[in-house]
């Protein structure tokens, strides 16, 4: 299923001898139409990998006919002749689809800074062409795994009819990010690219955006959402926009769950902010206290890091107004100790913690990850 | 020797049953006079410690006659009391004295949220103050550790003949901060407040501001610089400022050798910014990346990662004139991959990283360290 669940898209996933090993890493997925509009979002990284540079021109032409994908290389700080590399890729599948290499993106993922071994490349692209088919959704979302320990798929379906799915993969967060994180969604319901663009910006601005597993903001970062209209169904745009923010939901679920080393998912809830940006930057803060996802990990409910990292943001909040609960326990309030720390249960994999700024009505939820020794060792040992 | 090098300055530091077991736990630092100009620098955490709030007011008088110490709880997130148990403090430390609480500052480092033993603590002020005396610094500058491995303490004398001591502990650094960085220094020099608060400005913004063990900022975070006049000598104020930012920049490099569980220490030297605030905020975002911190910690040369957190920031650089050295190898040169990696050698504790912008003429270092195990280990286990 995944990006094949909606009509009117193929896909397939193989092994082309990219990385090294049996397993697959290059992965191609096709919109047969009729319709071809097509939106994106990429990495705010001022370093942009060259499949990036790519596709970005690609997508503001509106249109995307198929988007091939490959692990076993970033291509990024690969200068000019790793651009051409991200071409030559575009125009060989383009040559095998009859069709025009502008309407072909590319997404790549892996180490910095080496080239692509592109006669691999190219010759699995022939190979990726003729598997081409309506049930290759999971192989296409098995071919982009890197530290991925399992595939990353969602589908849901419209009010109407209409069909929404995606792949992902990644052990990051959209932007910022880093590990990079690819993400391509599809649907068969008729919309015109610039409705395609503002959904998605909308559903990733509330999902990938506010997954910050390491603060780190990788150099290829990209979403994709191609629409065929083969369903024939002209969607409700908030119907639409819900179904797209639940996959894309989903599917950063997923990715933070699967997080380099990871042992807890941890939610932080900031309510009462001034304003939602007060409540996304508090949040975010908090997922970068390297010392609280440390006291999480070892199930500490270390309230005073949460205050110290809110105390580093420009948000509206008076120190004495604080409140913080971690599990459900305000253990800190009014900016001091409130409620027995004895009673927070830090046991299970999934933490809320939740930050009163007693500023105003809005709220935000950021998600992140702790901080393990396994996280150390992943990213001591493994180049990427 | 440390902040008792100077004339006119008696210390002492005992265990006054603050902390558990039977480590020192209280110093006190007295300055004889004839002058007691001082200044001082704190957090730029909003979320700010009594003694904090406390200390910067006595400072802001530009005279202090003593300072008093203590670890074992931070007395930060204690609400109006524990501003309370400061003012105590400080008034009890007036009384042996037979002083103005107004010019004793406060310093406290150890666990947020809790309140202090104060029984302990007042009558501890009677035994420090019992064993005050010229050879007293260096149990002062053991009071005050906490995860701290050894005392950091320094001394250095400037043109004339007068002196400047210090002592510091921290596993942070003064702001960003965490791990609470506290930091008294000292000199026999005659000297204004005024001019006291320019050159530790101007020394802490250069040593400490450019420590980033891991991107926490302390609510407990405190210089002062304490002037007892004793020597008679008027410093040259350029000579000055250099001998205060040598034993600030000696204190700082003795933290961060010390940093918790970190094995490497890594200097992130930006050259050819367009200004200094962009090669700061390049080292800065660098050094918080803690993708790069685990690969210099595996002894992996991997410039994709220092690439990508200089994308993350908004200094003037081209991606495509970016060079990267990693211990005098150049592996990165115009944004691509450059000298063979593996000529880097990572094995050495002391690790250069070097960041050619090609954008201007202007430079700074930044100093942190690798993320390991230990570190996750040490504040997983330990409630700071």
């Amino acid at each position: 299923m995944s990006v094949t669940a909606p009509l009117g898209f193929r896909a397939a996933g193989v092994d082309a001898g990219i990385k090294r090993g049996d397993d697959r890493d290059l992965a191609l997925v096709v919109n047969d139409g009729p319709s071809r509009a097509a939106a994106g979002v990429f990495t705010r990284n001022r370093v942009k990998a060259a499949p990036v540079l790519w596709s970005a021109q690609v997508v503001s032409g509106g249109q995307v006919r198929a988007v091939v994908l490959n692990s076993g290389g970033a291509n990024a700080c690969t200068g000019p002749l790793g651009f051409q590399d991200t071409h030559a890729t575009a125009e060989k599948v383009a040559a095998v689809l009859g069709d025009s290499a502008a309407e072909v993106a590319v997404c790549s993922t892996g180490l910095i800074g080496e080239r692509l071994p592109m006669d691999a490349l190219i010759t699995g692209v022939d190979v990726v062409a003729a598997q081409l088919s309506r049930d290759g959704g999971l192989a296409a979302a098995d071919a982009i795994r890197t530290t991925d320990t399992v595939s990353k798929i969602s589908f849901r379906r419209g009010a109407g009819g209409y069909m929404v799915g995606g792949m992902a993969k990644g052990a990051g967060m959209l932007a910022p990010a880093l590990a990079t994180m690819l993400c391509v969604l599809t649907t068969d319901a008729e919309i015109g690219s610039e409705d395609l663009d503002r959904v998605l910006r909308a559903a990733t601005a509330v999902t990938f955006d506010r997954l910050d597993s390491d603060g780190c903001m990788s150099t290829n970062d990209t979403v994709l959402l191609l629409a065929s209209g083969a369903s024939g169904v002209r969607p409700d745009l908030a119907d639409f926009e819900k179904v797209v923010t639940a996959v894309c939901a989903d599917l950063a679920r997923q990715l933070l769950v699967d997080a380099e080393g990871a042992s807890k998912a941890i939610a932080i809830e900031v309510v009462g902010a001034e304003s939602e940006t007060d409540a996304v930057t508090v949040g975010r803060a908090v997922s970068r206290s390297n010392l609280l996802k440390c006291a999480i990990h070892g199930e500490d409910p270390n309230w005073g890091r949460v205050v110290s990292a809110v105390g580093t943001t420009d948000a509206a909040f008076d120190p004495d107004r604080l409140n913080v609960a971690i599990n459900g326990i305000w253990i800190c309030r009014g900016g001091a100790a409130g409620d027995d720390r004895s009673k927070v249960d830090l046991r299970p994999r999934d933490v809320t913690i939740t930050i009163d700024l007693s500023a105003g009505p809005h709220s935000a939820t950021v998600h992140t990850t702790d901080l393990t020794a396994a996280y150390v060792h992943e990213n001591s040992a493994y180049s990427s």
